[in-house]
C-alpha cells in the first residue's frame, strides 16, 4: 500500500498523512493518533523519501566535531542521549568532522544550503561564539549545548558550572585547605570561564589568595590530568587539594598523587566533575571520589527534545535551561593536613 | 567564482571538475592534482550541493545503532577513527538509531531508497547475518566491521578473535591454571563465537575439561563483569584465572575479586581484551593488566579507507582484512596458586 492508497483509505490528504507520520507532528495529536493506528492496522509503512519530499523536512539533525580525535567519552555519552531521544521520532544525526573553526563555519553554510539537516547542535561554545550569529543569519535552527554571549536570543541547555565549582571550592575551604588547585579546560570556552570565575570568587570569599600556578588548563584527558598534577606537586608549596574538571582528569591526578607517595583524601584532597560514564563510577575508585555530578547523557536526551520543540515552532527564548549540579561528598576529601 | 566559471577557466568540463573535487576521485590523479591546485590558486570553493548533484554522490556514509544506549566507549572510539579518515575527503557520517533488528533492516531500505548515503558500515555481526544479503539485494555498498557467513563475497575488516583468545588461554594453561573462566559477549555474534571456539579448542589441547559454569556471557560493561565474576567466585570450585572480553568487563571483575578479599595476579589471574581507550590504560591499573590488544580506533580509520576504495570501484572480495591481535603480558597473570 502506498501513500496515495493509504490516504484515500482513511479519508485524509497525502500531506496530512505525511505530516502526521513524520517525526515532526504539525497536525493535531488526535489526527496523528488516528493515522498511526490506521497505519498499524492496515500495515501501511511510509516511504520516508516521499514523506520528506512532502513535508519539506530532512529528518536529520546535524552536529559538527572539530577533529575526529574529539570523539571521546564525553561525545559518546552526549550522542547516546541525543540519539535515544531522536530515535523515538525517527530522526537521524548527521555527523560532520572538520579540522578548523573556518571549516566548521563552512560546514554550517553547506548544511544550511543543502537542506540535509533541519537543525544543528552547537557545542563546546566560546565565550563569544561567532557560530551563533552565523547560524541565525543562515536561518538554520540550532540548540547550543553550553552558553555564550550573543545579540539575539537563542535556545540552549547548560549546566551550572559556576555553582558546581563554587560548591567544590567552598567545601575544601571549609575543610581548612588554603592551597587549592583547579584543573580546568581551555579558558576561551564559556564553561571554563564560569568555573574559573567561581574558583576565584570563592577563594576571595574565604580570604584565600589566588596563585596562578595552581590554575591549570588543558584537555580533559587522563594524560593532561597526570601532567598538571605532577607540576602542582613539584611547586615549592604544593596544593593540599585539587578540583579536576572531569573524571578523566581525576584519574591522571590520582595516579600522580600516588606516584609521589601521597594518599588521596589524606595528603591531597580531590574533587572531580562527573559527567557520568557508566564504566567509570566515582564510587568504585579507591578512595571513592567526591564529585560535582551532572549526567551529560541526560543533557543529550533533553537537547533532542528541545530541538524537536524548536522545529515545531517554539521560540528559541523559551528553550533555555540551566541545570543545577549536585555536590556529592565521598572519601577523597578530608581536612587539610596540619 | 562558480563551478561553471571555474571549469571554463581551467578548460575542463563541470563534471570532471566536480568529480575531481569530490571525495571520490574518479579521474586521473594528475587531473585531480591540477584541479585542486587551480582551485587553491584561483580561490574557487565548490558548492557542495551542486557538486553532489553533479557527481550523483551523497557525500555521507551511514551507520545504524540498535538503541541509543549502545553509544558507549567502543562506538566512540570506532566513530573517532572513522570520522578522522572520512574528514580528509569531506565525507559525513549519518547516524541512524533504531530499536529492533526489523527497524534496522527498514533503515537500510530507507537509506538505499533515499540515496542519503553512498555506503553503510555494518557492525556487531551475527554468525548468520541477514543484513548482508539485504544490502547486496538493495545494491547499497557496505563494509562489515566483523565477519559473517554469506553466499556472496563482501568487504570486511575483523580482528583475529580466535587467535587472541587462543593466546590468552594458552598462556594461562602454561602457568598451570586448570579452572579458567571466560567473560564473553552474546554467542550469536561472530566475534563471541570465535572467542568461544578458541577457548574450547585451547582447553582441549591442554587436556583441560570444559565447565559450562565458567563460560559467562553478557554485555561488555563494568556491571556485567562484576556480576559474572561474583558468580564464578561463588562456585564450589571457583576459577583461578579469568579472561575478560573487554577492559570494561575487566574493571568489574577486578572489583569483585578485591571485594572477595583476593589478590589479582596472585589468587586470581586476569587477562582482558583491550580495544584501547585513551583514558583507561592497562598499564595504569594495579596490578597492570595482561591483555590481548587491538585498537578499535585504528580499525575505524581503516574502514573509512576501505569504504572510499569500495566507492572507487574496488571489488568487495579484494577488501577483506583480518588483523592479528598482540598479546602483552603484565602483572595481572601469575602461576596458578598451589
Amino acid at each position: 500500500m502506498n501513500l496515495k492508497e493509504f490516504a484515500a483509505r482513511i479519508g485524509l490528504s497525502q500531506t496530512t498523512v505525511s505530516r502526521a507520520m513524520s517525526g515532526y507532528p504539525e497536525v493535531k495529536p488526535e489526527t496523528r493518533a488516528r493515522v498511526l493506528e490506521a497505519a498499524e492496522k492496515l500495515g501501511y509503512r511510509p516511504n520516508i523519501s516521499a514523506q520528506r519530499l512532502a513535508t519539506g523536512r530532512a529528518g536529520a539533525i546535524g552536529i559538527v566535531f572539530q577533529g575526529g580525535g574529539r570523539f571521546g567519552p564525553h561525545s559518546s555519552e552526549f550522542m547516546g542521549g541525543l540519539s535515544t531521544r531522536l530515535q523515538k521520532d525517527g530522526i537521524d544525526i548527521l555527523v560532520s568532522t572538520v579540522e578548523t573553526q573556518d571549516e566548521e563555519e563552512a560546514a554550517y553554510r553547506r548544511l544550511a544550503a543543502s537542506k540535509r539537516v533541519d537543525a544543528v547542535i552547537v557545542h563546546t561554545t566560546a565565550c563569544t561564539d561567532t557560530r551563533i550569529a552565523l547560524l541565525q543569519a543562515q536561518g538554520l535552527p540550532f540548540i547550543v549545548h553550553g552558553r555564550s554571549e550573543a545579540q539575539e536570543p537563542f535556545a540552549f541547555l547548560d549546566i551550572d558550572n559556576f555553582g558546581a565549582i563554587e560548591a567544590a571550592t567552598r567545601h575544601l575551604a571549609g575543610l581548612g585547605h588554603r592551597r587549592i588547585a583547579l584543573i580546568n579546560g581551555d579558558i576561551a570556552h564559556t564553561y571554563a570561564r564560569d568555573r574559573d570565575a567561581a574558583y576565584r570568587a570563592t577563594l576571595a570569599a574565604h580570604g584565600l589568595a589566588l596563585d596562578p600556578a595552581l590554575a591549570g588548563h588543558g584537555e580533559f584527558t587522563d594524560e593532561t590530568g597526570f601532567r598538571l598534577m605532577q607540576a602542582f606537586l613539584a611547586l615549592p608549596s604544593p596544593p593540599t587539594a585539587v578540583i579536576a574538571g572531569s573524571m578523566m582528569s581525576a584519574l591522571g591526578a590520582m595516579r600522580a598523587i600516588r606516584i609521589a607517595g601521597l594518599a588521596v583524601g589524606v595528603d591531597v584532597s580531590l574533587i572531580a566533575h562527573d559527567d557520568v560514564f557508566p564504566y567509570l563510577s566515582p564510587d568504585n575508585l579507591v578512595p571513592a571520589l567526591t564529585t560535582t555530578h551532572s549526567p551529560i547523557r541526560a543533557a543529550g536526551e533533553r537537547i533532542g527534545d528541545m530541538v524537536l520543540r524548536l522545529l515545531q515552532g517554539e521560540a528559541p527564548e523559551t528553550l533555555q535551561e540551566i541545570w543545577p549540579v549536585d555536590f556529592i561528598v565521598r572519601g577523597s576529601t578530608g581536612p587539610a593536613p596540619a
